[in-house]
Parts: structure tokens; sequence; C-alpha cells
């Protein structure tokens, strides 16, 4: 049994893609160390953003707590919640963005992962 | 962009290991169909508990809501609340449970993940 504290006061603030109202909390050590993942819990405040740009590993959001929208390839604003996971392939434009706040686990991969599909 | 809902009314109650009041919602497709990881949301009801049992795989319980306890080897109940991760080792014993409820993210994997270390 190993523990890790992602609570606020471990997170840091990234600006990078012009993000604004963006931190993140590691859960896993991170990728370039060797693993097959890495999970952190990002959190966007208020009418926060996390800027648009290609996704460098595969990796999904699955979002907490909180809604907000994402954009995609297209660009076109998807509404989003708690509950619902969105998957992105490497090098996908995306972008998420709130006016309440969002929190949101996100793991990125380096091998085959894919969505969960409900049986039909 | 692909969209996995994983809302209450996507999840399923599980009952192996003694489990009471516990439900799974998944995320990915699970480890069986070939991926290097599978993630998936487990809400525990207030009074719920996910029965002692050994791990199969190294995985990861990520609370993102609510509180509660969990066992490892030694038995001894360990608080844990929201924002707290716990890794578990393949083949070691471990349990949850809570008296008000608790929702957590759990990545399982087949590969080399190790769990974040702060700076000292």
């Amino acid at each position: 049994m190993r523990l890790v504290d992602f609570r606020p006061d471990r997170a840091w603030s990234i600006d990078v893609f012009g993000s604004v109202g963006l931190t993140q909390a590691p859960i896993t050590a991170p990728l370039a160390s060797g693993g097959v993942l890495q999970a952190a819990c990002f959190r966007l405040d208020p009418g926060g953003r996390m800027g648009r740009h290609p996704a460098t590993y595969p990796h999904v959001f699955a979002i907490v707590e909180g809604k907000g929208w994402v954009g995609g390839a297209d660009g076109r604003p998807h509404a989003i919640g708690a509950g619902e996971a969105v998957f992105w392939d490497t090098g996908e434009e995306h972008e998420i963005w709130t006016d309440d706040g969002l929190t949101m686990i996100v793991i990125e991969w380096t091998a085959e992962v894919r969505p969960y599909e409900r049986p039909s």
C-alpha cells in the first residue's frame, strides 16, 4: 500500500497552450520515467481553460466533478460533465474549458488502450 | 474524440469478495481485451464495502469524492478521502469501506507504473 496525495495543495499551475486557471497534481510517476501510463488530477477554476493543442500521447479526460466543454479536431464545443470521459488520439487537437470549474483524472499511455464499448 | 459515459446509470453492482453497496462503470475496455491498462469508476454507497481480496493486477484507487478507510496487507484501517490515491501491488490483500459513500477512479495495468514521488 503506497499513498499519493493529489489534493489541491499538492497541485501546481500550468500555463502552456495559453491555459488559464489550470492546475495539475500527479498521481503516478511521469511517462518520461519509463512507465506505460501516467495519471494526474487536473483542476480548472471557474472560467478556466486548457488551451488548444495536439495530444502528445493518447489519453482520456475522466471528468469527476463540475462541467464544461471540450473541443476536438472540428473545434465545435461539446458539453461534458461529471461522469463523462473523452478519449483523444495522438496528434488530435483538443481543448477544454469551463464556466463553473471542473476536476478530471487524466490518464495518458504509450501502448494500446481502447474506450469501453457497451454491449449492444 | 470518443466519449464514454460512466455516470451512475451506466454502472452495475458487484458483489464478489463479499462486497456490498459497490458499483462499477467502465471507462476503458477491459485488460482482457489486450490493452495495457483498464480504468473504471467505482462507487460505494454509504455503508458500502469492497471486500478483502488479493490484487489481480497492480492498480490504484484514486478517490475523487467522499471518504472512508482502506486496509492493506496488515489489515489496519487507514483513513482516506477525496484527493488521495492508494497503490496496490499484485497479490496484495486489500479492502475499502465507507460510512458516508465514496467515488474512485480505479486504474489497473499490466506493465511498469510507479506512484508519483514528490521532489525532496
